[in-house]
């Protein structure tokens, strides 16, 4: 049986102004099959179209930060989302004041959404968890920015023990017994003997994460929240040239985002929130391979899986 | 000598959900090289870069009303102007509850624009003069939707009248005589002798218009404000056989449009606003055309010289 999915569409991988190759900052993360919106730059719901998703099965929207380069995208989307004829709540999770931003909108245009619109606010109290049910959990997590921002980390639940499928036939065990195995129990079979879980279930493969930091200074103290993750974003808005820059608008260059990959170590490293000053972005990657060798660009349109 | 610039730019031509091929409401016109946009669909910002036009030459915007797909686009293109570096003063013609999102937006991003933004506010008073300079004056009109609406109509001033070359040796006339003639005077030549402006000069040609419609339910009135204008550009969002709907929703059919265009005496009809059920706009043309025979489609990216 294969893997749940766990998988990445990057829908924008701009920083501020878009370019023409580049949208503002928006990514679709599917873990088996729920769909987590990641910031929402303008013309997002253009990008899900172009990239064909479908955006009517995203359920959560997470919203890092206020910076329109991260949620312009928004009303259009919730606007698209009622007059397309949504029914199911939709659940919004990001800073307080982007709810107030919202609803001055829909009053102006006298719009009362279809659906069910649930809020979340983030909070840059540590480790926040936003949400969970019985395959996935989300937590906020602070970054240091000019504005009120947080990353986002996204963890599969532990996955049940698998049954050593050339073991089972000689167990003789009930298929009650069978679920108990996998949640980790021993049980006794048919013919009243102890089955020791270790005789018969195998390790399942370990939870994957991915965890998404952007727009935030250089900050060590990230890597306590993205430690060990299979997969790391980190905008990378600058090059080192521009270290200055860098530090004045509180954003991170392509060798500082290899050092938390590095300090943390992640699987691989995914960077983006690229500068429209750059055209060449292969010298992102130059940058970071070698404090952090495995390391992808962020391109519209790309998918990652996990 | 070729005459001004009157020049209107498609940057979108789809109704309230975009289509892969259809951007939302934005128009850009060129007069005398004043360039107005006319409403500002989210994306508007990245269909101006992709049709190359230049948009720090914006100076003057104009929104109908506010619904989504006729403004989302805005903030983000205040700010691009604002991180590449305008300066100079951008009005802002529109309801002024617009002010109050934009206002909103700005606070909670934390953003001050670098440059200054005027706004003027419309009202559903008859014909309202927003703007004029030297050779242009735009004007609002009251529109019938859901919610406040204004079209707006935009006129070349009088042209100065053509000097005629071919008598202008025999005339022996100052250059400030030259100006006066222009300006429709009789002067007296160096030899002191009267020369009646109609000796001297020819007709200029007739002042050209353009009114823009969107959104709107059929109204006869429309025509008062927008008659014998050069061009006509209505919204069609629907076909007849979507007539209740279009009731319903206080849209116009491409049938009603042609009437209101023939009704106007305008020369040419241009439609579009089209809902995102159709693909084939030639069922628009098809419906229109019977009734005024002179009727192009809006499509995103299409150049219309007046």
């Amino acid at each position: 049986m294969s893997r749940q999915t766990f998988e990445l569409l990057i829908l924008g991988s701009s920083s501020a102004s878009p370019t023409s190759e580049r949208n503002p900052s928006a990514q679709l993360l599917n873990i088996a099959e729920r769909f987590f919106l990641i910031d929402c730059g303008e013309a997002t719901q253009i990008q899900l179209r172009r990239f064909k998703a479908k955006f009517q099965a995203i359920d959560h929207i997470f919203i890092s930060h206020l910076h329109g380069d991260h949620f312009f995208g928004l009303p259009g989307l919730l606007s698209s989302m009622h007059l397309l004829g949504r029914k199911q709540e939709l659940t919004i999770y990001g800073p307080k004041e982007l709810k107030e931003v919202i609803d001055k909108i829909n009053q102006v245009s006298e719009t009362t959404l279809n659906y069910p619109v649930k809020w979340v606010f983030t909070s840059n109290q540590g480790l926040q968890l936003l949400f969970e049910d019985d395959k996935v959990e989300v937590f906020s997590f602070p970054l240091k920015h000019r504005i009120f921002c947080t990353g986002f980390l996204f963890r599969e639940k532990p996955l049940s023990r698998k049954i050593d499928k050339y073991k089972l036939e000689k167990l003789n065990v009930s298929i009650a017994d069978i679920l108990l195995l996998k949640n980790g129990q021993d049980v006794v079979n048919n013919d009243g003997i102890l089955v020791k879980n270790s005789e018969a279930t195998l390790d399942p493969p370990p939870p994957r994460s991915y965890a998404y930091c952007s727009d935030t200074i250089y900050r060590p103290e990230t890597t306590l929240f993205v430690a060990g993750v299979d997969l790391l974003y980190h905008e990378t808005t600058f090059l080192d040239d521009q270290l200055d820059r860098a530090k004045k608008t509180y954003h991170t260059t392509a060798r500082q985002a290899s050092e938390i990959a590095k300090a943390a170590n992640v699987k691989t490293l995914l960077i983006g929130h690229f500068s429209a000053r750059y055209n060449d972005l292969n010298m992102f990657l130059d940058e970071a391979k070698p404090g952090f060798a495995n390391c992808l660009l962020a391109t519209d349109g790309k998918k990652i899986k996990i």
